[in-house]
């Protein structure tokens, strides 16, 4: 193998008139990453020498978001079938000098592996002038037809219409998905006419055009999840679902407990530690990493976070970014934590907020404590120390420090400062009136009646 | 077509032993709403201009259920069978002068499309006597089998048990439901007898009486979820699991995202709109409407609310009957909204109950707001002014009224009102004792060590 | 029958390798209950003689948690095969005078129904020397076949690897499960050699061997689910949804209404009543019986807690252990329970935590009021009055009592006994700076800006 340098170029032109959505198809997300993103990764992951996107209607929102990704965008407009989508490429990369790499932005799932795979064959010593992506889908319907030789070799390509009952009963499906050398791409694409039911120029034709000269293609086999596309918001579901699939799969293999899998969603970044156990019921956003011997309770929502070893999380908590749960920290029911860090077996376990706040190892945050981090303009960070006790239903109005090992007593609103080992109690005097909640009874009794 | 009225009669008499419920059967609910409400929807949609539940135990219950539904009710006592179940609507409807459609308590999910199919084919010029609603199960089991010819016209129904092996084989099965000219359904029914092994008038030998006398009689036919039936607790999940699957296929073509469209559970007159976007773990009870743009997220459960456009809600937003979230308004964790409305933008971002209050335009909620609606006896209002501040971990004492652009100090309990622009503080002194809390954990180990 | 005494031998020495866990194989729970938890209670309830466990690595692990239970640990070091195995067992057993079953620690759903037919064959009057418990998988693999009679005579076994094309052809598989007479066995392992490729020695040879003195094995067959293994976290994930399939069947049998079955989640011992409504996403930890007529709302998270007859618990509930919700009383959203009895009709309906409580029939417990159980050293109780009202946003700090009818205002952090009654208030008092809201706004603006 040579290992040239290759091109990635996506086609994300179609209206995708189906998701009845004002975002960009390719912009809808799998695993919290929009679907684009995830080609992107995958190329990159392979050391992609350009990228280019090819895109329509809603360009801008394609550019605003692969502007900080090195992607190049291209317009197609009108949108006059694959080949030319793909012609709209070359005046970027008619100087490249590698291999072409065609995705399509809405084809999310295929993995890194298989696309190395069709470059390799691409390079390989037969020097083939295109790989083209196969698949062998449960129900071929009318995807295209490839016919290929045992060893690979493609005779042709048919579209499923223009195919015979003979054609129509091969199961090799095409998927679209092409690997070309550059230096051929754009001599082929020259040729391809628009002579056909549709008036479009179809990429397939290309291997048909190289075969006249003399040039060989090759299919490569993927499995049918890998080239499953994204039509429709139900298409996006299902491929979000193969996604989570294997992804459980995978967490499981790598020794984490999921009681009920189909009931956890992870993010396309989720790191999940050996030892761990999930709860039924689990939500994961971007940015989580989960160390070993974790334990995530059920209705658990998390985002952004770090949980180290051993750390007990939920039910019902959510964290989210910002959130670095210590080693054996605990956080519990009904508790948000927002730009938070807990030291080592710190606890907040029950109905609290915890927003930019610094809390010591072993301190111990009561009930109802609400972290007063914003006062409509500015935020301001929460300091707990080491070993501090704060009385359940305490509010601390930051910028504010508790010392370590200090107590504030329940129900205090805290604005001033604790000193290390005091106490601080900020409520008001408890009194009581004799019988009043009798004599309230009746009133309101009488009131009530008066009422109907 | 000649549009004759027809009359909706829908047998409701079975026991529902294995339902092991008080609740009669045909009122344990499917998407929120019971199985016969269903019906009801169906045929008041297609304008029945009369509607006969025919009931036996439990009558009372159904009673209840269909008094401001404008349906009328029938007794079966004895049962004895479903020809003689069908007389006891004689009395009510001997005069009507139209057609008669049999439906079914327990077979919820028909749609009124397909009931309009068999009014028009009995409405068609070859006049036939009865439609018989069939469906082709994908296990045939022991139903009773239709012999109908290529065009529809039914030679005979046989019950399984009496059927010959040919005819078992037959895949076209009875669904119970029927159309029937209803100045023949009357003079049929008298002729049934009950000359059979379980000593029951059956229905369908109608059809065979009417052939008799040269009648014909032709089969409409349904997809077999249309007329699922439901005997047990099982059976009813099993058609709440198909409705649900229908509702959020239909969901994701109206053009919404649902991450997890298995996780998420509708009712039966959920609006939803475009471009919203629904993470896992969702529930809708009754009443609730989201207009476009909208994100649900995780843990949420909603009901009698409507979500204007933008707004984002959850996780673990609890809205509950009487919510109108604004436009662009945001409910967060571990809220609850009831009986209240949020202007456009304002926000209750955490841990808050608010209850029959009025919350101004960008009015911003802190973290642990309770609003003291409720005094054991009467409900209070709280009006919250527009760009007003709460504080976080806040009661407010209602009746009251927080003015435009004030703010609440973090901690207070407000029980009078606020004047516009004002600052409103209500809550004791910080004191501080040094080194107490210090003094305080050597106390305490030695009376825990004393302990053991 | 004679109904001879019975031993169980569980093997489980297996390394577990593919679980990637810290945690023995075995010791991996299934609703809740570990594994091997599971065999053991099915044992007992056919009144096992004796319990021995065969173990290897992690014997400590496994030894702790049998050691109350009455189970005898033999370790087998190395791992020589199954029947090596079993022969560990020998000097425990040798003189025990009854039936020997063998059992496998990650094979745990098989039922205590199944194994007294294994046990009632064995002592059946043609007096087999083993019993062999044999299922028919979907896809035989590479299982092990038995050869057997059409009166279950087992004629020979053998390993899937030895088997003949033939052979293979055989959809009667060996689970491994035994039922052997005991003054037999010891005498048959001995004869088992290890002159195989794997140099192991195997438990099936016993059936030959007894079968070449005369004596003759029998089979009894099981359905496939009742002897899966586990041997992968994604496996025990496929035992537990089996498991959870079965008991929301069984639930729904018993008259209960689970709105979403599949996202339920049980217990190895929770009751439910009858005309109990579960709504979708709830879990059960160990330890909860739920009454008749109880509804459980969404998201509602219940461990070691009794709800009497009508309550109505969640959504959001979560009931920790000690939880005791007396008949027709309501604890609703993100209200944590732990430790805590509520008489009849007593409510708390919002964001509360109760623990260490007592709360009296028909006392309403306000939004956001949290009892200050915990010091950070000791637990103390709080004793709320019948017909009590505690005010929104309380703190309620133990031990304290609040009498019979009594009400605590809003706000109010209630540290002495309030008699009954009377009326308790303990808050700051309101002060109001007109104009404060205004000037501050505008100071901020001024200090934002400045520092862009």
């Amino acid at each position: 193998m040579t290992d040239r340098p290759f091109a990635a170029l996506i086609l994300a032109a179609g209206k995708g008139t189906r998701m009845k959505s004002d975002l960009h198809k390719v912009l809808h997300p799998i695993a919290g990453k929009p679907m684009l993103g995830h080609l992107i990764a995958a190329v990159d992951r392979l050391g992609a020498a350009r990228k280019l996107v090819v895109t329509g209607a809603g360009r801008e929102q394609v550019e605003a978001f692969v502007a900080p990704l090195g992607v190049e965008v291209a317009t197609q407009e009108p949108q006059l079938g694959t080949a030319h989508a793909v012609q709209q490429g070359e005046a970027a990369l008619a100087d490249f000098d590698g291999d072409v790499l065609i995705l399509y932005g809405d084809v999310p799932l295929v993995p890194a592996e298989t696309i190395r795979r069709m470059l390799d064959r691409l390079q390989a010593e037969d020097a083939p002038v295109a790989v083209v992506l196969g698949f062998r889908p449960d129900d071929a319907l009318a995807y295209g037809r490839i016919l290929a030789r045992g060893d690979g070799t493609i005779d042709d390509m048919v579209e499923y219409k223009d195919a015979t009952t003979e054609q129509r009963a091969i199961d090799l499906c095409n998927s679209g998905l092409m690997a070309v050398r550059g230096r051929e791409l754009w001599r082929l694409l020259a040729q391809v006419g628009n002579d056909n039911a549709a008036g479009e120029y179809y990429l397939p034709d290309i291997v048909r055009i190289a075969r006249a000269e003399g040039g060989r293609s090759v299919v490569v086999e993927a499995e049918a999840w890998e080239v499953a596309g994204v039509n429709s918001r139900a298409e996006l579901a299902a491929v979000e679902a193969e996604w989570q699939r294997r992804r459980r799969l995978a967490a499981m293999a790598d020794g984490a407990t999921l009681i009920a899998p189909e009931t956890v969603w992870f993010s396309h970044d989720t790191m999940v530690g050996r030892d761990v156990v999930i709860e039924p019921h689990v939500v994961f956003g971007p940015g989580v990493t989960i160390e070993d011997g974790v334990t995530i309770r059920g209705f658990s929502h998390i985002e952004g976070s770090t949980i180290r070893t051993g750390a007990e999380i939920g039910p019902y908590a959510r964290l989210r970014p910002g959130a670095d749960i210590g080693e054996g920290a605990k956080i519990g029911n009904f508790v948000e934590v927002k730009n938070g860090r807990f030291g080592k077996g710190a606890k907040a376990n029950h109905l609290s907020y915890i927003g930019d706040a610094d809390v010591g190892a072993k301190a111990n945050i009561g009930a109802g404590t609400i972290t007063c981090n914003y006062d409509g303009f500015l935020k301001y960070r929460t300091v707990i120390g080491e070993g501090a006790f704060i009385g359940s239903n305490s509010a601390l109005v930051a910028p504010v420090t508790i010392g370590d090992g200090a107590i504030v007593g329940a129900g205090s609103t805290v604005t001033r400062d604790v000193e290390a080992d005091a106490l601080a109690v900020a409520r008001g005097q408890q009194e009581s009136r004799t019988g009043w909640a009798a004599r309230f009874r009746e009133a309101m009794k009488i009131k009530k009646a008066a009422r109907k």
